[in-house]
């Protein structure tokens, strides 16, 4: 992985060489945003959904989008192409650039950092989707902003730790008694009524673009879908569950919290759901 | 201020050299932990306390302190002299340092990373000082942990640039209508009955190194100290008010949202605990 080329501030360049000064406000305030884009068959999944999240993102936080939409797409297929990528995520990052620290922001005339890499991964093929996910609930401790895709993520580093720790792949987290989402996923479970219900969107989670994907899916098929809170009680008696992102696709969940959810293995509409994404993923 | 040495992982170099690979978790997660000590005729402030807030801050976040407080002390002195630093402030983060990004931690053996540098800045003879220093009011949408002084600083960057906004010096922030600390500080009020009210210590703020500082001073000097939460209200009637931290040592309120405080100008007792204040800086 060490022999990447990485994309920093207008120029291609060996992993090696790719970094920031240390008065980057990434790195001193988290003062930045980025997204991730899957890769499938070496084209982008869905780009388009997650460009627009970027410049909403920025937008938010009141830091100039650098690029384009089409100037972005062409930086990303050129760093896929450059690192051979078939199959993974171009990861992009953009801070609000390099000054003197202090809280409030540098002149508007401080150059935004730009940062992508690509990373290798299993993503149709993923060995985790036979077998299914377990997951953890842990309390959701996040900020307010949660529809902002900041880089201010230690919340949610904690609550994936704490998976780690459990040897569970995913941590929903729990505020006032409803999952809000995963710590680094959209949750979704399947009543025994045969219902796909996930929170509806709001500033309390990320609007996930994957989660965007299977709704649209979801009301082609005909499926029955609710967006509304859901409790830990009601994932805990859920026929099936399952996690959405740009990297796991559909994931089965056939454990929560040590209880195994329907008949602990990866239920039909998950499956079907799965197997719904993944063509639209390589038909896009 | 381009021509300063700075400290990166066991190294003193020039300012333009100290760069981070873009794979640093602090860059990309915001997954690390700062401090900052002021500095006062070249010597070091109340340093064991922040020393021991840094420690603290660490273990919360299950990163190991890769140096001892001794340690820690002799490369501050060490920065400080290299740069010829009489008044200023060391600045100094630690993150779970550099590997593939995943949001788990790394493994155990990968070593976090340590800059420090410094900030030429005038702490005593602070001008603000003389006129008083105007806040504003914002929502406080930071997440739950704040005790933990970690450099996920994107809420209070957000607050800072709106009191730099409104043309003023610092924010306070306010949940359920009670002001929880500035966006760098602690927030305190002088009431009408000349009581000293800031907020008992909890999860909920900082435990601030020049917060606890003054505590200690208005109990020596025999004052009337409340901890307790107190509204935006009851700062807008307050007889006085100042806001602590380790660069603005005490500094006097003059208007809180366009309102007054008192006469509008520096009150008696704020002016008397920042001469305690610096009186017990400069004897350390």
């Amino acid at each position: 992985m060490t022999d990447r080329i990485v994309y920093l501030n207008g120029e291609f360049m060996p992993f090696a060489e790719a970094k920031i000064p240390v008065m980057d406000r990434g790195f001193l305030f988290a003062d930045g945003i980025y997204e991730v884009s899957a890769v499938l068959d070496g084209k982008l999944v869905d780009n388009a959904a997650h460009l627009a999240r970027l410049d909403r993102s920025l937008g938010e936080i009141g830091i100039r989008n650098p690029h384009s939409l089409a100037e972005w797409e062409r930086l990303e297929t050129d760093l896929v192409a450059r690192n051979g990528l078939s199959e993974g995520l171009v990861y992009m990052q953009v801070t609000r650039g390099v000054y003197e620290r202090d809280f409030a922001f540098p002149p508007a005339d401080v150059a935004p950092t730009v940062v992508m890499f690509t990373q290798a991964k299993k993503v149709s093929a993923n060995p985790l989707v036979e077998t299914g996910a377990r997951v953890v609930t842990v309390e959701d401790i996040r900020w307010k902003r949660r529809d902002i895709k900041s880089v201010a993520l230690l919340a949610q580093v904690l609550a994936k730790q704490a998976a780690a720790q459990a040897g569970v792949a995913e941590a929903w987290m729990v505020e006032d008694g409803a999952v809000t989402e995963g710590s680094s996923s959209t949750a979704f479970i399947v009543t025994q009524e045969q219902t796909l219900v996930t929170r509806p969107l709001s500033t309390a989670l990320l609007p996930g673009i994957t989660r965007a994907a299977v709704l649209r899916l979801a009301a082609e098929a005909d499926l029955r879908v609710e967006e509304r809170l859901f409790s830990v009680a009601e994932a805990h008696a859920a026929q099936e569950a399952f996690y959405t992102s740009a990297s796991a696709f559909v994931m089965p969940v056939v454990e929560i919290d040590g209880r195994p959810i329907g008949e602990g293995r990866p239920g039909p509409l998950t499956r079907r759901l799965r197997e719904l994404y993944v063509e639209m993923a390589r038909a896009s």
